[in-house]
C-alpha cells in the first residue's frame, strides 16, 4: 500500500458506465514524516474521506476487491485511513 | 488512475490482431495542475476524446475490463473525461 | 521481491473490513548495503517482524495469496526476514 | 502501452522451458518525438520487428495473452509497429 | 522481461512457507551496455545461475508460472541466462 494525502476531488460525467457512483478522490503520495511527494493517483474513496486526510492506497487488480468497487473498472483504491504512525524514536499522529 | 492529457494518435496497420479497431490516443500524464509530467503512456480509448483534453486512465489487468476492450490485449485504456477538480482551495476546469 | 527495512508500524481504525487484525508495518526500500532509498511501502506483516529489521516484500496480486493474507485487499505483505546476503567479495549480516 | 524502438535481439539458450522459438527483442523507451529515454525492456516480438523500427509494448499479465505468447512466462510483448503519430501541429512518421 | 546482473545471494530462514526451498538471488538491473543502474531485485533463480552472470527476470503474476515458481509467493524470477545481445553495430557477449 502507499501512504497518500487527500487533496480533492474529480468531476466527470463522460466515463466507463462501471465508474457511476464512484467517488473519485486525487491524492498524493506522502513520506514517512507525511512530506508530500511527486507522485499523484486518483483513488476511489470506499472508507468515506475528506481534504487533507492521510490514507492507505492500493493499486492494481487489488483496487477492484472492495465491496465498494467490486466489478468497477479501477486501479486504485483507498481502502484505510492512517491515525497514527508509530517509528521508532516518534509517533506521528494525522 | 492516472490523471493525463491527450496529445495525439497512433496509426499502426501491422499488430497483434486484437487490437483491430481500437483507437490508440498518446496521452502525457499531467499534475494537479495539469501540468504535464515526463512520463507519457498509448491507452485505448474507450469514451470519445480528442487532443487536449483531460482524463483518466487505467493500467494493468482492468485495462483489458471496459465494454471496449474486452479480449483486447491492452494494459491502458482511458475511462473517464475529467472536467473539473476540486482542491482545498481551488477548482480548475479543463 | 524488494528488500526493505522496517520503520514502525501503521494505526487505522477505519478502513476496509478485510483489513480488521492485520499488522500494518511502514517500510522502506534499501540498497545492497542496506542503505535506505527515497522509496516507501506499508505492508502487512506476515511473519512477525520488529523495527529495524530486514526483510523481503511482495507485490501487486502475489501479496494476497500468503496464509495471513488470503481474502485481504492487500498489495504488499512482507514474506521473509533477511539474516544474510552473500556477494562476490563480502557477507552483509543483518 | 509503452512507445519503444528495437535496438537488438537477446540469445539465450539456458532459459524456462516456455521461452523456446520465441523472438526476444532489446527495446528502448522513447518520447513523444522519438527522442530515447533512459528505460530499456526485453519484450517478445509478435509481429516481426527489425532494429530501429518503432514499435508498442504491452507489459505485465497481457503480455501472456497474444497468440504467440500464450502459456509462455513472459512479461513484456510487442503488439504493434508504430507508423505514425498524429499531434496536434505535426505528424510523425516512423 | 528485465536485464539483470546476479549480485548475490539472499539467506532468510524465518519466512512464508512456500518460499521453503528456494533459491533467491539479489540483482541489479543493468544497460544495453551492461553497465549497472540503480535499481535491485530479489529473484527466485529457476535456471542456476551464478554471481556476475547476464539474466533476464520476469516480475509480477508471471513470476508464479515457472515449474520451479509453482504456489510460491513470489514476484519476480529469474527465466533466462543472456549469453549474448545483438545491437546494430556491435555484439555484447556475457
Amino acid at each position: 500500500m502507499k501512504l497518500v494525502k487527500v487533496l480533492g476531488s474529480i468531476t466527470s460525467t463522460i466515463k466507463d458506465s462501471t465508474l457511476e457512483g464512484t467517488k473519485l478522490l486525487l491524492v498524493q503520495a506522502v513520506d514517512v514524516d507525511l512530506k508530500e511527494r511527486d507522485d499523484f493517483f486518483v483513488a476511489v474513496d470506499t472508507i468515506g474521506l475528506g481534504e487533507g486526510e492521510i490514507a492507505l492506497i492500493v493499486t492494481g487488480s487489488t483496487a477492484k476487491r472492495t465491496d465498494i468497487t467490486k466489478h468497477k473498472n479501477v486501479d486504485a483504491a483507498i481502502v484505510a485511513k492512517v491515525e497514527r504512525i508509530d517509528l521508532e524514536n516518534s509517533v506521528i499522529e494525522s
